[in-house]
């Protein structure tokens, strides 16, 4: 997964320092990679590297990135290995200037799409969709100057989730969304200029008060201090549901809902529909908090912080090699005795994919004296791929793929299993299932996908 | 303020390994340095660096670090400045070899034995308190061999608190806590060999069961495999509030207590003592949730997680320059305006030191709706400063050293503001009033302090 | 300038390890950046970064840089910024798979190809001619399969210099010269594979006995363990004489000629044509002494090693911002008072393109006592640019575009000055002056040139 | 070995930019690491790390590194390994402040030093003879005010070479030399103010005119703008030939000798006393060259740059692992084929120590075509080890320990082999033999050493 931003200042010229604090609020969203490029009034110059918004940029940098126009990139790999080479805003030189692009999403017929291009004599210097869309975008901008002509070509050839921010060296800022609306994008402005962000924290952070989502397939062309914006394709929506179940943060608004209370009325509904007799509700943090929060305010049963979560985990995080020395979920979870020795639990989390992670807090909590262990998981069984951005595994790593809810149960060793039903998930969001891309709940994908 | 580990191996060789996992979970105890020094069964070799532990060592290093005795730190500086030079373990060759020591504390009267040292010829290469330390064991121990004689010298020199880890190049190991018990330190055991670590949470991470906490005034020492131990030294207890209240992670033991059950019982006193009418409980996350909680439980309305922690603001990050910009609080807590919109709320904090944060927070939420803001805080005011190693501010920063409650409330611009007693405090604790130092919410320190 | 490597191993993996040792006896050829790209079996991987070929590589780069054949690459930029995003080999994707190029020289009319590519849509992510060349190659490669076709298309679009190396993910190298025979290029062979290195210093390195140099337009094409070749487009030669007088390194051999006995010769010539009543003779180190030597020896005068360079100058040493504080010949070269003081001097060097060293190196010996001091240097006076890869200064910065020799000896303060002549040169050299381009000593270029 | 400077600015603050300048100068005195400690007006600040002096400082550290005094350090580890611990300057506090130290020799008996400190409790943090020094002085200091009188405490205890540069947080620079004048040490100084470099070349590239070695045994204080000097302890002259056979810069003046002139006197001497029949001399570059020179005209046979020597062979450069790839002697020196095939040569080198390069160096120049190879050394055999600061090798390794000198010449396979006799070394250089240490030639120290 990866969050994009974007900005167009009217008088400043610190596009840099504004991406910067766009991106940091959208780092959940990528840890692998950053990078930001902007417009110095002349050119595209920018900066990209390896780690945390934090560590790729230091001040020095962001004052090297000063203009008016810049666009970021924060990377959670979906194509492409983790390399430097892949990271983005990818910047090419094309027939009428420059242009850098950054990419949200996940392009379904991208391998079709370059075995094309390469056919037409095109070379690829990365292994990322992104260098699709930049090439395609600028063959289009080869037979037009504008940018809408140019997109319509371009979104008739791409399948797949794509929220963009793109720049030129004429100093223009573009931001698209799919003509499915996969991904969030919205745009703020205020009297300092234009602001695009994957979320809306992005906006927040900066204290911008305008502010909308992008509709599905609106391409906003911003040049000259204008704005001019135009739908240009529109597919069925099918905003993933999975952004509301566990990738954005809870302070977003998307399509006008609060996470935050999607996620509480998950709590509540899962209450609902599968309650159990228990002593207290844990909550497996951060990701099961929201939830948990409604579920045991449904239930009446007082929420303890049983795990608490150690913050310092993160990608460099070395596991010993012997794995037998620790136990690897007590690097990341520590339950506190005190609080669940002796007692029943019902323990609440976001969504179980793989099942290992289930599983071993199943058993730690046991070791660690509790009496009875309910999972309840506030979405429904993960059944198959996601194509559109979430690394989520192959349909073999999913363990819902093959096994059945009471199967899944044993395997983790809970006492009980419950999921949140589809129906309930849709309602808790509040948009109709035809709205929602649920193909990993359904295997019923909103485009064609691969075999 | 800082952490320490210490690890004893019976079979094994991986002392590097186990002392990154310990001070991995101590990490929140001091992100600003660490290091691992190992007796590699002939002199001891070590690292050092600024930054966290996962930044410090890679497994290359950790290969290195082989050997089957050792002792790591983590550091926030109290005393010396932010350097590689101060970061700790403090390795000395002496009389009889080398050793190295890790320290958690705070010398009161270092400077005094600092002054006497020179004036016998010794030079100092750092600022800390722990060179301070290893240069007086390193003369104690010209005259003995017994390291508990040793220490008795040592002991009756310093004034102030200390954890310490040790090793030399005879391959032990010793651990000490100060006379007052001022910070916590524990041992664990089991058949891999002996397991020093600042927090319980260290042992935790290793699955150690065995355990007990180091009296004060101890010193256990430990070779050729086996424990001696000894109180050297005792003064009255005085335990900091502040590990408590703050400091420690909520999943450790500290006087047997578990922290996250007593900061539970601070917020329900606090809400006996200060109750108020509202329509949601909203904790400043993560250092005011649990007690959050507990306030919430005990006046019956329910909690919201109405403000969200951004989780990668870290040491790293730049705030631009021009603070105008950005409202520096916003890039660390967001409010969701959709669940305190048109509500009364009480905030929940740990301590109010310096003031700035409580009243950005008040008035970031009155902008996002709030129609009442009560600031309810788990501890007493702070009035007087730490001279045992918490970096609290010098006295003309604390809010509470001129002003009362309701010039406080006013500064914040709360509608109420209440802080639980002493009483309270000390009653959550469970400990007795003269068990702890509470010498920052009272001026009365248990040893003598500077003017 | 650059520097281009390869290795084709019939029995071993080592192609890394191979480049890395022709690279770094290439590493005068340019010193900005390093790069190395090998086939492992299956696909292409590289490394490449700022800096000498021994601060890009480490131990685990080399042994990662694992298969039977690469290319490696020194630079100096001539076109593009000094960045990483013009570091080479530079790799793409293509039809038929990978392919990666490195290249030494410099394209005249690249900025027009660009052009064409960039209106048939393709998009450019760096500024340098290597691109060019490669999607060239790319569009070639999409036509035939045959190399020697591909490159009969490329080359007959390309005006300029370019030695190239080249492998492709099926495991091929090439090795190509451009028409004109501009820069160096050799194959070396033996029982362990095929070897190509810009100078012969780089089959050196490892005891290559058997070798040759490329023809002018030869296409060397290494596959299945097989050596075809071909000349596939041939202009009127023209090899830079600026390698013979400066560039490359003396113990090197081009077109058959040893660059030392050139530069030895082209002392000579110059003692002949322009002698001078001098104590001594003195190079100035290291460029000129091969000369000096020719000029003492011929003039029956004793060289004196009288300017002393400083061995640890480089791309990072710092000069202070005030100038006035240090000049700044001195901390390069210092002159030995008791060897020069009292004495007339024939101070000789290799070129003068400023002018601005030569003035100081001439008030440097005066203030150590040079009684005289005449400038002999050994090559004509440069009044043009260079268009095909030496980064010579413009037009406007040549001493010897506007001045005299009488008006330059006046502006260097010089006692005399004298040039060798163009036929001196020629002869020296030992090719025609039809055969050698001396573009920036006439003006009169091999091919069109910009205006 | 390793290098030394300092400076005493009257008017300016730029303490880190001069001493950066006086340490690039003598870098070839030390390349592992490199350090730089100044007064700032309050106290010392510094910075050291491993590498060149380019390597360790940029422009923001030499900002930081503001003040009217400071000195520096390039090492070449002779005790203690390379680690960053071990880097110099060495700064301590003491009982009047702070002392940085700065040191070029060995301390011979600083192994009995070092137990009598740590016996009267001291602790070492490093291994270097340095810190032994830096305690010996802050001791000294605690009695005594007067840096005299403390120096006399001082070198009444040293045995072995020490030219020191010391400053205090007092803001005085102290230069010393030890009683037998090992190592040297300059003093210049103009209206800047006062400049210390171990070699004159490092007052060359100030432009700083006057100027004078300092007296063995010598302390020179300066302090509030003035000099004083003292003459504290004396023994028998013994300046190490070394420096003025291989160790120093030619352009450096050393009691009084202009370097390179002594080394052209050794060249010429050695063809008197060793005259050979031969085309050509060839010199080994670069230490062999002025030798060379001397001998070529003595001779009256012409000299020819028969080896090249790759100008970026350095610390960093990695060997393959099969050595058998490549002769390691060829990345470094390359015989130019065309100039020695069919000749008889004379090689002039500077010493033998272990005799493997030249061993390969012969063999390399047969393989490249020479008739005869006669080995021709400018110094006289190397028979014991230096306990005075230059890593000789031991005993063991030194290849005329115990063989004599046709032994030797079989050894490395040369036609003929001689070597200068001490007394035409010593009248090269116009000391008397008294005068120097000869040590390693002769086994005869000038203090005592140990077993």
């Amino acid at each position: 997964m990866c969050g994009v931003s974007g900005c167009y200042l009217l008088k400043e010229n610190e596009a840099g320092v504004y991406n910067y604090l766009i991106l940091h609020a959208n780092q959940h969203r990528g840890q692998e990679s950053a990078g930001i490029c902007v417009y110095d009034g002349l050119r595209l110059v920018g900066k990209k590297g390896m780690g945390l918004v934090t560590e790729v940029f230091d001040r020095p940098d962001l004052r090297k990135l000063s203009g008016p126009v810049g666009i970021g990139h924060v990377r959670y790999s979906t194509t492409g290995a983790s390399e430097l080479v892949n990271a983005q805003p990818f910047k090419v030189g094309y027939s009428k200037g420059e242009l850098a692009l950054a990419h949200n999403g996940d392009i379904v017929n991208s391998e079709e799409l370059r075995r094309e291009l390469v056919s037409d004599g095109h070379a690829f210097v990365s292994e990322t969709d992104s260098e699709v869309i930049a090439r395609l975008l600028a063959v289009a901008l080869t037979e037009t100057d504008d940018m809408f002509e140019a997109f319509e070509d371009v979104m008739e050839r791409l399948v797949g989730s794509y929220s963009l921010t793109v720049i030129t060296s004429h100093g223009d800022l573009i931001a698209v969304r799919d003509p499915w609306g996969f991904r969030p994008l919205c745009l703020g402005w205020d009297e300092r200029g234009f602001f695009v962000s994957s979320e809306t924290v992005g906006l927040d952070v900066l204290g911008v008060e305008e502010r909308r989502e992008l509709e599905r397939g609106e391409v906003v062309w911003i040049r000259e201090g204008d704005v001019e914006s135009k739908v240009v394709r529109r597919e069925r929506k099918a905003v993933c549901m999975f952004e509301f179940v566990y990738f954005a943060r809870p302070d977003s608004i998307i399509e006008g809902r609060c996470v935050y209370e999607c996620r509480k009325c998950m709590g509540k509904r899962l209450a609902e529909e599968a309650p159990v007799e228990c002593d207290l509700v844990v909550p497996v943090p951060d990701s099961g908090r929201t939830a948990a929060l409604g579920y045991a305010e449904s239930l009446g049963v007082p929420m303890e912080e049983g795990l608490i979560k150690n913050r310092y985990v993160g990608r460099t995080f070395i596991m010993p090699e012997q794995e037998e020395r620790v136990r690897s979920i007590r690097v990341k979870l520590n339950p506190i005795r005190e609080v669940i020795k002796g007692c029943s639990l019902a323990v609440v989390d976001d969504s179980i994919v793989r099942g290992n992670t289930s599983r071993q807090i199943v058993e730690m909590l046991r070791d660690a004296g509790a009496r009875e262990v309910h999972m309840r998981i506030a979405s429904p069984p993960v059944v198959s791929p996601c194509y559109y951005g979430i690394d989520m595994a192959t349909k073999e790593e999913l363990i819902a793929a093959d096994l059945d809810v009471p199967e899944i149960c044993e395997k983790i060793s809970a006492d009980s299993l419950a999921y949140l039903s589809l129906e309930g998930l849709v309602e808790s969001i509040r948009l109709k299932k035809r709205e929602l891309c649920v193909g990993c709940l359904t295997g019923e994908y909103p485009t064609p996908v691969p075999e």
